[in-house]
């Protein structure tokens, strides 16, 4: 048994990574960690644990943390990159769910985050979570830092082009929808049921934060800069991602659809669907599938890529516990096999 | 291994039973069938089962329905009533969550579903799937009707009062909210996104075929007739009932939440909330649990109990495995054990 | 022309007087206060707005104030009452939206609104705004308590009964939902999208301040001490509420549709559907309509009354321009006329 | 007073003809029809219209027609094709919501629709009913071909680059979100509440018929053929339409800004927001209005256009009063000056 510590397991994300890691038979969770709700039982302010888990949150405590083998952040930028080195020293492995550890370059993170990073001379050694770009360096890794919600459909949906060169990067959209869970657990106006529901909009055109990151791996899958325009928008949903990709692929004698199969083909997690196929939400609502869709519409040059996560799954928790599998030689789909919850 | 088989699986009931068979470790299903889909695959209608259900719908077949252990019928009423007798000579044992052997008596049958019953004579073998009231006789049972939705929140949340004599009976009220998945994925204008949706209302004031069940279980329990009056509302959410119960209780030295407490200590499935919870829908999305909750509004003559259950799992076909665990001797709560998909 | 202030318009009570006021053409609004955005043009804020409104608010200025002939408050409670009297001696007329006049007794505020009131000699004075009860005294009233949006519905479906000596006032339960609107557009964590989306619950069993008020309209209308149970509930949509209302009615010789309909043929906004009807939220959505049905299920002893409204318009700005209209002696429809948005 | 007929009045296009011209000062309803529902008051349908439409159904029935002045159709394609000739002979202006008359080209209109177009010789004459296009021959004509949907937004937010000649022709995206109100009341599994709820999909990825009257309007405005590669999605709203639009333009020295407020300066229902803004659906719901944004993210070369309307009515019925306005000589904002249903 695997002994872990969540820290920050009173948001979003977090409650689901309790709810995947309680059904882990590997892991036991040994250190729950909340400042605001130090002290309370978890079941007392989350009745759907109820029956399952009989702890209690306690005070972040980095001795309580040092113990564990593998340490959860699921907590605002800033608090992961405070906390980790001193984990490190101890042995513990560090997965991030925050962007502490996403981005390569500490500038890059800097402009974005506005804080400059704690332990740059880390981020050479992190490995970016995503099992299907760095799944042998995952294996070893000590430190993880969890792709975002929004960076995981759309590399997955773009990297078979990419890679295969097919791609021109100078016109890529990436028109993204997520659900109001994306958002976290934060309470903000713009989240209130009677300001998201019954509504549709963009926001963050000019620039948001999973850019640099969708900019970073595909780049590093073409080798060469490569610079998305990214627009994400709130849909009245609460889980779901859905990405619509626009990619102009002037070659006409490609199997597009064997591309995507051939490259996911091994993949537990990723399923190509048939094509002329629309995946929808919540055909992965609570499980860690991606479903893509690959259209060429009126043959023309114009590619259209359609993948859909669950943002908290595959998105956020599911991820991060396929890459603790891999960190500890699991089977990858050990905990994640759920069906998704439909309809 | 049992073999199992599921008439009627593309509805939202069959196609719960079969998410949550595929992951019950002692089930294989043999026999999937459905008229109107034969030949298809199961998962090219229902892209969430890729990777898990590798199953084709097949033609209504007797012979092979005959070869099963047991047979789940998620079919509108009249079918399984038609296709026991034949079944229960082969030895199958058949669990029904449409309504053909829910009531005891075939005149109140007939009254209600406006047709003769087909095999009276085994209504008085058949056992009602309610686990909390009838255990003991559904390790033994051949034929299980499966209480319908609203009755299994309804009478949960009022036996211990009925029981305990508590109860003055004239003056039973059940006011129920049901989420739209309860009315099935039946093509009707009223079910529509559009009308359903962003809206409320009450429907069949004037008389439900579910309370002609409610009060045949609550007057066994309570040893006289007894006649609630059950008020149905459609409310804009996909799984869940909520039931709002008023009880007048003359009595004050009772412990109400005691006496539920006892009543349920034992229940793996029934959860009395601590004294001034108000159960929440979304605590059970997903999962086999019925929350209730006991509150003496002012101190005065109404009780009011508050319950509340996922249609399509402790509602429906939950409750079926449910009942399936006891007559095969599993653990009940075998196959069960998913946490609520929150949020 | 009539000079109108609105204190407090950021809310969504406050922001539907805007936008009823603004189609009403006796109104000219001349104060708009927000202490906190105080400054801002409206529809910066609100572009529904655009192009229809180009006020901006202003801080809460008693002088500015002191020139309307009228003043809406739209506050938490306890902000209308600290006013007031100030405002009545500048020949001001005032129409509370929030509680501060709405209960006669000053030590009932007290009890459910944790403060005293600030001038309990006009409680005498001020009229409870339900123009279905009080509509001589709201001509000539000087300072008007809107009900709240729940005691709408219940005292308007219950009075007929009530009126008529029908009702068994011992057994009244009076079962609420309502939409999340009816919370206001604070932000709270149980508000968010992803807490009170996709889910049904009640809250405040154990006493609702809304109680005392309902309690308060039907003693006056009994002549005898009346007690609600009375239970809300929140609902995933935006706007309405549904009250669902059980009174047991000993006799059987009553027509109870036509009481029903004798009793508001002349009222405007209320509106007895036909016999058999399940009134609809959405059939009132934004317009100032009560909808009431009466059923009695299996001609038994309990009475069901359903009544709907929009809780922002009858119950709330709706109602509160009803009452300005029959101040100002206007046609009690002034403004009022526009159809339900419907999908 | 016009005399106005609405054929096919039961659909939420039709209904909300019903709403906004009910409200309309110069206009009278003369003749409702509807095959199915012909005998039948308006109002015992649809609740929302008592006390304001004592209008019954008629069977469709050339003669009451003929003696209209005017007669909008809100049927499926091929109706309005098939009577307009009739009505055209007895002087009758036909503004049809189908799209019978939106297609310059008869071949166009088959390859779409799969049917041959009833009297191609009209199409010449039939104009397109985007005021902000086609206002001056909308003033005379007898047959308008009222948008779709999609198309309203797509070619407002496309036309000021398109027309300036600044667009990059060969790579124009519209990704497009609509509301479930946007396929019509009819009864298909995929408009369950419980199918198209809680759940975000594109579909008709491959070809979308409302991309063939995208593209002759960008053609004509663009004085060359244009291909917008445009893919709709439903998300789970009930009214509005957001449009995200993505074209490269090469040229950096222009005010896009205020390039769009000098196109739509004098349009009453097309509103630029001020730079930066993020328009919502729910800011026009159930109002006439187009609210755009337009972005240059990064400085790039690609700019991004956000544009929404709500569906049924500056997508569908209040652009058809908007025309039948200019048709008949009345302000074009009659009418159509209620404001947005907020929140």
């Amino acid at each position: 048994m695997i002994s872990v510590g969540i820290v920050g397991a009173t948001g979003y994300a977090g409650l689901e990574l309790l709810r995947l890691l309680s059904a882990h038979p590997q892991v036991r969770i040994t250190a729950l960690t909340s400042r605001q709700e130090a002290g309370k039982r978890v079941d007392a302010l989350f009745p759907h644990l109820r029956g399952v888990c009989d702890l209690s949150y306690s005070a972040p405590d980095e001795s309580a943390l040092a113990d564990c083998d593998a340490v959860f952040f699921a907590t605002p930028h800033g608090v992961t990159m405070a906390a980790t080195p001193e984990l490190l020293a101890h042995g513990v492995r560090v997965i991030d769910l925050s962007a502490d550890f996403r981005l390569r370059d500490a500038a890059v993170y800097t402009r974005w985050y506005g804080m400059p990073h704690a332990c740059p001379e880390l981020l050479a050694e992190s490995v970016y979570g995503l099992p299907e770009m760095y799944r042998e360096a995952l294996r070893d890794a000590r430190v993880v830092g969890n792709p975002g919600c929004y960076p995981t459909p759309v590399q997955l949906g773009l990297l078979p082009l990419v890679e295969a060169g097919l791609a021109d990067l100078n016109s890529l959209v990436a028109d993204c929808k997520s659900g109001v869970s994306g958002a976290g657990r934060e309470v903000k106006l713009g989240l209130l049921f009677c300001e998201a529901g019954d509504n549709f909009k963009a926001y963050s055109v000019t620039g948001h934060r999973h850019s640099a990151e969708v900019d970073q791996g595909l780049s590093l899958a073409a080798k060469t800069p490569v610079n998305v325009t990214f627009v994400p928008h709130l849909t009245p949903l609460i889980r779901g991602i859905h990405a619509t990709l626009y990619v102009r692929v002037a070659r006409r004698d490609v199997d597009l659809q064997a591309l995507f199969e051939e490259r996911y083909c091994n993949e537990p997690f990723v399923d190509v669907l048939p094509a002329g196929s629309h995946p929808e939400t919540r055909s992965v609502r609570g499980a860690n599938h991606c479903h893509i869709a690959v259209h060429r519409p009126g043959d023309g040059d114009t590619v259209v890529v359609l993948a859909v996560i669950d943002n908290l799954v595959k998105g956020a928790a599911g991820q991060a516990v396929q890459c603790f599998n891999l960190m500890f030689g699991f089977d990858e789909t050990t905990g994640l096999k759920a069906l998704a919850l439909w309809p």
